[in-house]
């Protein structure tokens, strides 16, 4: 079997567990639950999930307990793109090919089926016996910090201020490194503390995590650049119509897909690094392949 | 000293921990820390905070560790103020006689800072390290029950759903029990875990915020009916323009009244059940007496 399909495997079980997650956290309000099910619902990669699960795995940790985890993780993606997509921010219609969550219901269920996401992924989080008391307040905390005013929302902010004026190379990185990154490198250490993966290893996939995250980000701005419309299921160009800074604004097309490729390198080496190193009586070695099947599925998608 | 001045002090200092709390958490985006910073800022009785800090002193605890829970409590009780006023929302303009957050900044960074604090307060809760694990976790957990999808949110969804429609008195206090109640219950049990108070206590205290949070939103509907703009600091009957349900608008304005005066006699039953079978040597008995202080408040305010 190969990496791919175990990752299939565990995916599979994972959004059953992630649809049926919300029943337990969301009844009190029917149409709140609606809202929050149809927005988690819509199709998504699950990204960040499969980068806990994968963590996971390496370190011969407990599924079991990596899903919770991964859910609250994805509710908080789920719920950023809610809100990033209301008029008063990205203003989109759609998203992945299906009406945006105020599209399909309203402004204001949108934005409380965001802050219901957000707030809830907490106590589905805490809630998890299973997990030492310990673990349960890293957990929490580093997922606040990764999503809160000195992470991802202070990425969406920088962004929004960036949007009237020309931002450097640098300036962009700071951006992402709030607004995406946070959630990636919480992704990883979230399954290395879950799967009690040595100290060594844990600070290489850290920084496996930190190139991937930039990768993700820069393959995303190409991908709205190179794609059309019925490929990437949003609105082509959008991003250049909001006068928004990306990679490809800043530094060109070609230049932006060199860097692309300087980030998946800087990643791969970290998987190298591990190879080398790791004691491989401790972790499930195979389980590495799939952090650079990751990478490949980056370098695809931008249509190499 | 009476009672009233002892809380002013606690007030006060508790105000000074509050603005300052803000840098360590947001210091990322100064525009999200300034937009935080405001609407934390302006004005705001600090009504569920002052309830942490009654039970803690209550029960002998130490009110350094009460300070950032309440001070949590109250970032999330500021980004519910935000969400709320919104357009999609209830369209406010004036908060307290202030500009609110979306009118002063932007719809954007209003959504923003609402996420910000929402998702920091959990930050700065579970980073009290002087608090044990299992007390970090129980009022994170409570904290985001109290305002997720099967608390605070659903309230407001359901609110958000009655307005087309002539609600029952049940379904009123369901809404009401879950928008404003569940936050103020979740400040006394916090209040009582921190400062350990004994069992019998507790759920006497719990039974005494129900009926607290029930008699606080009958006088914040009847605030709306009886007082005009310039007293209440925003627009007048903004309610009854908006076909909300409110319980003078269900039950006329004198048996709301008579309500509200029901409600404040069975909370202060539960002190006076306290006050008859409590252990003196492990509380502060004198305590007590806020409490009944703080229905007087409720009472005045309502103009009697």
């Amino acid at each position: 079997m190969s990496n791919q399909a175990l990752l299939s495997n565990e995916l599979n079980q994972f959004e059953e567990f992630l649809v049926g997650s919300l029943e337990k956290y969301a009844s009190d309000s029917s149409t709140l639950l609606k809202a929050m099910r149809y927005s988690l619902s819509t199709g998504g990669k699950r990204f960040r999930p499969l980068l806990v699960i994968a963590a996971v795995k390496f370190g011969k940790g407990s599924l079991q307990q990596a899903f919770p985890i991964a859910a609250a993780l994805e509710w908080i993606h789920t719920y950023s793109l809610i809100h990033d997509d209301l008029p008063a921010m990205d203003n989109d219609d759609f998203r992945r090919g299906n009406p945006t969550t105020h599209k399909k219901f309203s402004e204001a269920i949108a934005i409380l089926a965001g802050d219901a996401l957000l707030t809830s992924a907490f106590t589905m989080l805490l809630d998890q016996e299973d997990l030492s008391l310990s673990k349960r307040v890293q957990l929490a905390k580093g997922l606040s910090e990764a999503a809160g005013s000195n992470g991802m929302v202070a990425g969406q902010m920088e962004d929004i201020e960036g949007e009237s004026q020309e931002l450097t190379i640098e300036q962009l990185e700071y951006i992402h490194k709030r607004k995406t990154g946070a959630l990636i490198e919480y992704a990883i250490s979230a399954g290395c503390l879950l799967a009690d993966i040595p100290v060594n290893a844990s600070v290489a996939l850290l920084k496996y995590a930190e190139h991937l995250g930039l990768a993700y980000q820069i393959h995303n701005d190409l991908k709205d650049v190179v794609f059309n419309s019925a490929q990437s299921g949003k609105e082509s160009k959008r991003d250049e119509e909001l006068g928004k800074n990306t990679y490809p604004s800043l530094l060109g097309v070609e230049p932006a897909m060199e860097n692309l490729k300087q980030e998946i390198e800087l990643a791969t080496e970290q998987i190298e690094l591990i190879k080398n190193s790791i004691d491989v009586s401790k972790v499930d070695i195979d389980t590495l392949g799939v952090f650079i099947q990751l990478l490949d599925y980056v370098k695809i998608n931008v249509g190499a």
